[in-house]
């Protein structure tokens, strides 16, 4: 290996020796009917030694597998690639230590450059040569806990996922950052919410809608701003870092019980409901956007009730529901159920002889919207009336996915139905607001 | 009955003419241990007479009910209310003629004033007796084809839904109103899309947020809209006019098939996903926000295709989700399962049997994204493509609650799953964007 083949062996090595090529060098890669033309750049030290990288001009990186085929000149000397191809950089000693717990996802994933498509893979290495700035910020311990796309996420994840972050907590780090796949990262953050209460230090879930290797991708920014919060922010909460718009300006704090994806693809997707962020990370600057938060504390002692109950369901209620599916939950034992209902908390009047059963046999059954913005009140309509008269739970202003997670949460803490009901009433970690602020519902 | 007491009678007007009070008066209610103070309202035609009706300083209206207790002051002439307190309004012969169907909903309804509560019971006269501006804008028609809170619609009501405005569309009426509850407005707005094509009429779709006797309520604004653009709108699709934002300024009239509540309460609860309003109503001028849109003509003769598959399911993804209730789908049938998956269109690989053997069993199965904005995309992530192997079919950045009636239409329409595939291919009435736009996603 050379420094000005950084990464280079075996026969991609060969060739680009061959014409003298270096890193940062404009090369082109003609195969078979394919020509390619871009600036060469570095590999990591686990790369093979068959592809040749290089960055087209419309931004991104296609590798290309080397054959007696291929063809490479060198153009000439082109542009520097923006990004470091310099050793890790030291770790500095007096920063704060910071943990990073990868479990999967986009952020924690390269592009392929085999099949194109993004498999996720990411070592500590990896992770310093997206984002040198890191070693600036923290201290990095680096941890891969799993290797999973978000949708596998199940509830046996956050048991594991909360255990490792207390024990991590527990040797005294300054925060911790879970790096997440963002289809499902809200519901972790809400597990984490309930699952690791008083919490000394601040626990922040980040996540990229676009692979690092993307030049749209916000993962370098959203972990900068993940590790500059978990480093040095004042309160002691579970967040979801993200981008706050389109821009990479300003990174927005979420709270974990507050936060839902609302976009497939945009980098501004997740948004507080109901309520502004906790923070907004901005040219460097924490904005705290309430005084109503805990306090950073490293002498506060973590609370861990890791645990899930998987007999809980979440039933979106439509116009043709078969309420068989309810009875079919029921058959199955599950002790929890949240209804996605329509506007201030309804189902059709079919679906109460069902709920009446659910409840005689003791499931939790609770109401959320699937309106999303606003809040449940089931007083204004007979249906509403009728509902809590059968003993259907109105949840207020909770998002219905981390009323799943809430209920999965407390019909783990308690075998009581009594307790279970009144743990459900409490407002546990803020997943209810007394005041709807909106943040991004007007126009 | 007096003209001064408009509406009185019995024992009410007995009470009342013994204090000399009139209509517009601030009279002072004593009974038992309350005192309510406000201006004299008048009744309808239908009321009882056993109760006063009284608007108060917050605006709200009070019923109360007269017995040997009751004591009535009249404090002073007051201001006087500012509703028409004159004989319905005559019909203006030379105006378009509009058929409002009422199917019930808040729109359609009033404070009952003995319970509190809000009850479905709306007549034309009622109607006239609210919003008597309607008469200046159109001849008025009104039915009441049902008296149903819209969480209680079915398919069933849509078929008679759509056969009736059909048969009022033949006719020959300039458009049709159709007064529906807001819970479910969106998925009966998503129905006649599909029912009624080639339509040579607007058909809008309008609701309330807050009734009739309320200072806040919408009722009046969203009504008047509505027939507006049914008697004179250049546009024959079907909209849902609703308040654009909370003021009062501006109704929105958005595409049937791309429009969803967005909130439990708020007056501008209803967005176009992905996409722009077909138009907006501002002092009394309709602005067309696009010109791809099928013009008014009355020549035009309505394709009426009024049959549903109530066989078809939506099933919202979650951590945990139990694949088993996919089985019970199938076990009992079901034609069609609409997936509400994560992100770009994804569900955990635990569900991938399940969904092998749907398909097996010539089961449509089809995704969409539970993040509402932007459109799934199985093409990025290997979850996807695996999805895209077995047979899931994408439906780009159509809404769930629109892909569910738009598969219970498509399996209503032919036997064969091939065609059934190629119709729900095909965009039938706007329910996908080739492009983008946002409403109301960015701050």
């Amino acid at each position: 290996m050379t420094e000005k083949l950084l990464g280079y062996k075996g026969k991609a090595l060969h060739f680009l020796k061959e014409v003298e090529a270096e890193v940062g060098d404009t090369i082109r890669v003609s195969k078979g009917k394919g020509t390619y033309e871009g600036v060469l750049i570095p590999r990591s030290e686990f790369s093979d030694g068959n592809h040749v990288v290089i960055k087209l001009k419309n931004g991104y990186n296609i590798g290309i597998l080397v054959t007696q085929e291929t063809k490479i000149e060198r153009v000439g000397a082109g542009q520097k690639p923006t990004f470091s191809t310099s050793p890790l950089p030291k770790q500095q000693e007096e920063l704060p230590e910071v943990t990073i717990l990868s479990t999967g996802g986009t952020i924690a994933s390269r592009v392929d450059y085999r099949t194109g498509g993004v498999r996720p893979a990411l070592n500590a290495n990896d992770l310093y040569s997206i984002v040198p700035e890191l070693s600036e910020i923290a201290t990095i311990k680096a941890e891969i806990l799993y290797t999973v796309f978000s949708e596998n996420i199940t509830p046996k994840h956050w048991i594991k996922l909360a255990k490792e972050i207390a024990k991590n907590i527990k040797e005294g780090v300054a925060g911790i950052v879970v790096a997440h796949g963002t289809d499902t990262i809200g519901y972790t953050a809400a597990a984490l919410s309930f699952a690791l209460q008083n919490i000394p230090v601040p626990i922040v879930l980040v996540g990229s809608q676009r692979s690092a290797d993307r030049p749209s991708s916000d993962a370098a920014t959203n972990l900068i701003g993940a590790v500059t919060v978990a480093s040095k922010a004042p309160f002691a909460e579970v967040v979801v870092a993200m981008h706050r718009t389109t821009s990479d300006k300003a990174i927005a704090l979420h709270r974990g019980t507050k936060v839902r994806k609302c976009h497939t693809s945009r980098r501004d997707a997740f948004k507080s409901i109901n309520t502004l962020p906790l923070a907004i990370l901005e040219d460097g600057e924490l904005r705290m956007l309430t005084q109503d938060y805990q306090r950073r504390n490293p002498k506060r002692e973590v609370i861990v009730k890791p645990s899930f109950n998987e007999k809980v369901a979440l039933v979106k209620f439509h116009p043709g529901l078969n309420r068989g599916v309810i009875d079919w939950y029921l058959d199955q034992g599950y002790e929890g159920i949240v209804l996605e209902g329509t506007g201030l908390g309804h189902v059709s009047s079919q679906c109460f002889a069902t709920l009446r059963r659910a409840i005689a046999e003791n499931c939790l059954v609770a109401m959320t919207s699937q309106c999303i913005w606003g809040r449940v009140n089931m007083n204004v309509y007979d249906t509403g009336r009728d509902l809590i008269k059968i003993g259907v739970i109105p949840l207020g202003d909770m998002l219905s996915e981390t009323a799943l997670v809430k209920i999965m949460w407390v019909l783990a803490q308690t075998k009581s139905v009594d307790e279970a009901k009144k743990l459900l009433a409490k407002n546990v970690t803020h997943e209810v607001s007394d005041r709807t602020v909106y943040q991004d519902y007007e126009r």
